[in-house]
């Protein structure tokens, strides 16, 4: 049986304008790896509703999950949840259990929710909320769509909360050999051992330091054994081998 | 006038399977902001053909330039430059000024060069070559799209090369302001900001930190002196108040 899908849809321009170095991207990268859920895309998308729409939509036909970070703080750059309505055509107010978890987070509850803070229990018809056990305001997910915060510690946190409740596949067991030999040079004896495993990925990923070539190549798949024999293939074609 | 637009499509396993995080997007990403050109989209797909060949058709008819890292090194699972070749429906082939670049890499000239390195000579019908100050090996642009390498080190020399030759729009300038406030108290007043200066782009980037919650606010335009208008006003807003 394959394993479940998944893409990641990265909202908000902070990434696109260089000003930060993502870090979602790879934390659930990590984590979707761990329990065997494959994530064959993500895309970064500006804080423009078009964009943002159809990215979801093209997405959430492709593969089992789509998750999305950022845009669903107060501010009025935080547009994701509204984009999220349109993409599914329903509607999208303030929601009662939402407001109610939102309130828990203030010292008057229900009284300090002025319009700004309101915004955060905007919820699309249809949705069940995410908890967010760092500040409160929830996420939510509708149908295979999960919407999250873009700040690290609440995506974290909401990603820690959800994937349980997602339908787990086999877990990929991974191996790696750093091999400092220029990628011309492995090439050849590399491409026979992947045709001759391909049930597993055989990747090679090559990095060039002080003036040297080399790469580490890395064997991913289910079956731990088989990733075992691709491996030691890989030794004996390369180990003590320089260039 | 408006700026040019860009997309950016990373090709390869490493960043999806969390091996590693990305380092050539941050880098793009803040080139294209310091002369003008717009990054819209950033796509990170596998070493999948169909995939690599839908997301460059649909990217190079939405954005004056598309720029490519990864895969088009001499291993089994560089399939960039095969892919490029099937978006645009051309011929791909090992290529005479190509295949002499990459000679002036090895002792013996052409003479070593062994297949798995004649493939990194393979380049579609039309296209122009890339330079590589690093390691030879070239990159290169169809069209409006500019297929580079993925190692670090050899795409931001690509990109050094070839940048300078692009058509480049208003430099955008950027201030930002650190706020302490929940984005909640923010919200109000930094829309009002947004809606007075909508030639600009007023961000709100929330932080969430021993346990207090912040956001760095930035404005963003190419023209200077509303930037520090806007900035002035968000100062006034926001300076001296603490939660």
């Amino acid at each position: 049986m394959k394993n479940p899908t998944a893409a990641m849809l990265v909202i908000g321009d902070e990434i696109l304008s260089g000003r930060t170095r993502d870090a979602n991207m790879h934390h659930l990268a990590g984590e979707l790896t761990k329990i065997g859920i494959t994530l064959t895309e993500v895309r970064v998308v500006a804080d423009e509703a078009d964009d943002i729409v159809r990215a979801v939509n093209e997405l959430r036909a492709r593969v089992t999950y789509v998750f999305t970070s950022g845009g669903i703080g107060p501010t009025h750059d935080d547009i994701t949840a509204d984009c999220i309505a349109a993409a599914f055509g329903v509607g999208i107010d303030v929601r009662a259990d939402a407001r109610a978890v939102l309130a828990m987070n203030y010292e008057n509850g229900e009284a300090d929710l002025n319009p700004a803070r309101l915004r955060m229990a905007r919820i699309p018809d249809g949705a069940t909320l995410i908890e967010n056990s760092v500040s409160r305001a929830p996420g939510f997910s509708i149908e295979n769509v999960h919407v999250m915060a873009g700040v690290p510690s609440v995506f974290t946190a909401m990603v820690a909360w959800l994937l349980p409740q997602l339908q787990h596949g086999a877990a990929v067991v991974s191996d790696s050999y750093r091999v400092d030999l220029p990628e011309s040079v492995i090439a050849g004896p590399l491409g026979e051992i992947a045709d001759a495993f391909r049930e597993l990925s055989v990747g090679s990923y090559p990095f060039f330091e002080d003036g040297k070539h080399g790469a580490n190549l890395v064997v991913r798949g289910t079956d731990a054994s088989l990733v075992a024999q691709a491996m030691d293939r890989i030794k004996s074609a390369f180990s003590g081998r320089i260039a």
